[in-house]
């Protein structure tokens, strides 16, 4: 099964944080399983806060990007539709909390467990846990909506 | 007057977000101007949510930094030392949400201002707006706390 961001369309594909275009990007890719999104990424070492922790606002990206692929698969899932087999509606962020429980160390890989708290047709609520060597150091909500006309791009508008 | 990151001292001065040590960060540095901090950031083309709109992760990382940056001028005021002159205290971020207003351009500098609604002796919190072109489209609130006994670094630790 591909992940969520695999199966965008194009034009929605250049996210710095999950598009697949990005040659510069972060690359957060959510897996499906089981009705929950699962997402696992490895901070590089520039990646810190201070010596030995990662950065926040990389925590943060994480779970904005995990939080919205999310959302996408909950509403495919709402529609009859299939995470990780058939193309994958755009969601965008309109709200993000983090909650910053306790430093996470850099070093492991983060893991990344999400899931739908609401889903409606205005709306996804999702709730984020992220872990590293097994603890959870960071959760976050993200409230997700439909991608609003005014951001969909002009096909092939975005080269690089 | 220097930015207040340029005053952290060089072992709390990594950071992804805001160290001016890190080769390979963002640099958002904030400048306390009439008891608030303001801070300037150019995003790069690769920075994009989608064509045409700023990424929220980043977004979220300079509100974040510039929100901390902003807690250390503010406790500084309190204690009476003056924020862009002395060293600055390093706070680490305990929460951060995010309202993202409207979509965030591509291309206009974007302009932060941030101010402290609360500053005690165990946190200090910041709200933060972000404008594009002269028009707010993120705000912010960061609780910021005083850095942690178990993440001072070793001094020398943070090699790049």
């Amino acid at each position: 099964m591909s992940a969520i961001q695999d199966l965008y369309p194009d034009d929605f594909a250049h996210c710095y944080g999950c598009g697949r275009l990005n040659r510069h990007g972060l690359h957060v890719r959510t897996e499906w399983v089981g009705g929950e999104g699962v997402a696992r990424f490895q901070p590089r070492h520039e990646h810190m806060a201070m010596p030995g922790f990662v950065y926040g606002g990389l925590l943060a990206s994480l779970i904005d990007c995990h939080g919205i692929g999310t959302a996408a698969a909950a509403a495919m899932t709402a529609a009859g539709t299939r995470p990780g087999q058939d193309a994958a509606p755009r969601f965008v962020t309109a709200g993000l909390d983090v909650r910053f429980l306790k430093p996470t160390p850099l070093g492991p890989e983060l893991v990344l467990r999400a899931w739908a708290v609401e889903t409606t047709a205005r709306k996804v609520v999702v709730d984020v846990s992220l872990s590293a060597g097994g603890i959870e150091t960071v959760r976050g909500r993200v409230v997700a909506a439909p991608i609003p006309a005014g951001m969909i791009p002009v096909a092939g508008a975005a080269i690089q």
